[in-house]
């Protein structure tokens, strides 16, 4: 359901031109005019709904919608206008896409106050109120570097990003297109290293940097630092959430996904599509394999296999976790039990010690 | 007791003045003049002490306070200037809020490096200097709009507010009067949202916004998501601390207390005056009950009922937690135990197999 | 091995003016010119390498590097121009000051777009565009304050500091020498305190300073609240990771490390040359000795020793920890056992009650 604050900035648009935008076939009444998006339930005239299914069709039936994305081999019931389409909840993602975009994008050309280094390269970028762009660094065309961020120099940033309000980027980052820094993020931050001397923490100092592929996206107030030397890579595709921690040297491979206010240790290696739930922890140097997945709240101190599946503190096969949370909880029951051995063995102690 | 660098913003103020401004009642000299605060023991003859409760009425004796905030029913020793109040230590608040008031208060006005668009209603409000208020936004009288904050399109911001700088509020946000947003946290993000299509993560628009109610309070370098669509919604009166992550969606009831760094996932609902500790990980879609009570760094993965008392990983009922705690440590003489009841069944079993 | 990006930053420099520079003593061709860094195997002729204790020494036969910094005692190769020095780790990081400096660097003065108190003092600083200086605050000589970063009122910051951008430092801050605060850190924000009074919170003011010792660093999007009354303070040399949470009133000694995603609560007092690992809780008022040892997701919820180690949640002496996990994991095992002595007993009462 779209609220009244979202739906202010939804524009109209017929059935026939929607089908054909995002590469749907129309049934029905194509005139008609969408004005926003709802569920089945509460849709009125004026919005598009959608199925995921063809098994929700029989939801079909009574919806007031004015027109209802549904999958190819869906069969609807007479009358519906319906935008036939591959995979409708991916379909939903496009309109959503034309029908609420973002009302804070900004227009392509350089802001009056924000501060461009004479030899930093932006045409065709979007750089916002107070801005910052550092010396020879360069910025994609109709990418947007929204009010107050800042990027250091030697920053090379690719097409179609985004960079929100108040980012952070420091010198020597590179970075894709159609990359999604969140509001306050950080990247490039030295890595957190040290020689203990004499009790005292000597600065190793972090001459590395950080790369990110295309298509990655970044959280709100998440913190990527450069690397001690060479690279902290994120990996293409990969998505992050907001409050995470990743340190210096990591390696994230490919279509990651990594959930709120986890932290990376050093040089962790995070191979393809793996999995990490919110407030995990990884020690450094450990090695997560391909497609791993780790529970939420875990700690991971070693490393884990292609396709493995770990969860707890320190992080055990999740079977085996649960399998462990199970009999933790009835550790009282089992006390009671040994209780009462120890009272039958007593008990056939002094019999036979009467027998003898 | 106040430090030399608060002690620079304190002003002076007669007990006499000082007692009908927060509406107690003086006795004794109430011509003295009070400079600051301290405990009793600490105070000199300058400074305003306080006791909490009449059973520390005989801790009054020896102290060189100016004067002392005791509650109605107290019995003072002779001679001793005091100001009864209902509740000292509340009085005691209002006390601090006059003598030693924030020296980072703005003007009203617009700072002259400050961006508001030209359609942004910010009549009565304080702009700081390279703030940004995006089209359409409305901020209400008395609110203050610190340095490098970022106000996008079409956010609502009511009366006597405090927007500390660098804070991020995105497009769409509603906020209530005497909200109080610490520096560099960030409203209104995107919410962490795809579709997995063949490995890839294909990124759900997040059209919904965020609102929230009178008298919250968000600490510094946290993180509340707009709704996918929708509210992502906070309840009035709630205290949300630093470094806190609250996913889309997520609806908060009033008067809650959120310690830092905990994490909330998607769709969660917390019920009123729930208090959730600190680096505690909720799971989506969880219900916590009203007046629950979540302990520091559980992991809540289910719904915990009105007045629940929940703590560990996954979380349990707290006393419960307790006794798999003891238990825990218990293992050790446990295994001990059993190693010697096998022993001794060893020779019941010897003895019986002599018998037989 | 240095990438690419920051090798563009590399100066060159001969072998000899090198050695002079770090207070070494070079031996061999000490003409030779330096352009960069490498470990021994992957050096090229332009490049320094280091071994870091002679054991090492046999690797140095067949490095390519121009020159290595090797330890006064070692023995080198015959040809092989080298750097002596006596601590040769220590010594790269200095070469690495050097050679590799940070290219975001401001210059001395202030920038135009910057806003500083006409009663501030900022003689010898550098003020990037954007930042902010408050009133009656005084920036020592040397010290950067970077892009967009705030600065309150009554704010003392040392010589020869880094405040990187987008860092909020509040009003009555006091800050040492070669004090390093990466972006988006949030410096002296109101503690989070309040009373409870008829189901709802009330804010006690949080009157108290932040105070930071000499040769501080504090990591990106770290927040460090300011006293409820008196001083929280951060040790001289003591170094904060990312995304550390301290709370109001907290006290840390000289020389400790703080991992990211760590909270500590509020009046904790941390001794000097603590270790405290990522993602670790510390409740409110819970002291920490001197050298202790704080495991990564520990919860600590009671004081812990000079010297003492622990680990788990609750936190409990590190050996104790890793056997109640080693018990943990061999709770299936045990729980076999407990069923099998019950079957051997069951056995062994029906021997007896057949002989009685």
């Amino acid at each position: 359901m779209i609220s009244k604050e979202s739906a202010k900035a939804v524009m109209s648009i017929t059935v026939g031109e929607l089908a054909e935008k995002i590469g749907g076939r129309a049934e029905g009444d194509v005139t008609r005019t969408i004005h926003g998006v709802a569920p089945l339930r509460s849709a009125d005239g004026r919005a598009l709904s959608w199925i995921g299914h063809p098994k929700y069709a029989g939801e079909l039936r009574n919806t007031q919608a004015a027109a209802v994305l549904v999958p190819n081999d869906c069969v609807a019931p007479a009358g519906l206008t319906v935008i036939r389409v591959a995979d409708p909840d991916l379909a939903m993602c496009a309109v959503l896409r034309l029908l609420a975009p973002t009302r804070d994008n900004i227009a392509a050309g350089v802001h009056a106050t924000a501060t461009v280094a004479s030899d930093a390269c932006v045409a065709g970028a979007a750089i916002g109120p107070h801005a910052h762009i550092g010396p020879r660094s360069v910025i994609g065309a109709n990418t947007q570097i929204h009010a107050g961020a800042y990027v250091g120099a030697d920053v090379r940033v690719g097409r179609d990003c985004v960079i929100w309000p108040n980012v952070v980027i420091r010198e020597g980052t590179i970075i894709g297109d159609r990359v999604n820094i969140h509001p306050n993020a950080t990247i490039g931050a030295d890595g957190f290293g040290y020689l203990q001397r004499a009790g005292r923490h000597v600065k190793v100092p972090q001459i590395g940097i950080v790369e990110i592929g295309d298509d990655v996206e970044i959280g709100a107030n998440t913190c990527i630092d450069r690397a001690k030397s060479g690279v902290t890579r994120i990996g293409e595709g990969t998505k992050i959430d907001n409050l995470v921690q990743i340190a210096h040297n990591v390696e994230i491979g490919p279509n990651c996904i990594i959930v709120a206010l986890t932290g990376l240790g050093g040089s962790c290696v995070i191979g393809e599509q793996t999995m990490i739930g919110g407030s995990v922890g990884v020690a450094d140097h450990v090695r997560l394999g391909r497609g791993a997945m780790i529970a939420a709240k875990a700690g991971v101190d070693r490393d884990v296999a292609d396709g493995g599946r770990v969860a707890g503190m320190p992080a055990v096969e999740s079977r085996k976790f649960w399998r462990q949370v199970s009999l933790t909880g009835e550790l009282p029951e089992l006390k009671r039990e040994l209780r009462r051995l120890m009272e039958r063995i007593e008990k056939l102690e002094s019999a036979t010690d009467d027998q003898a």
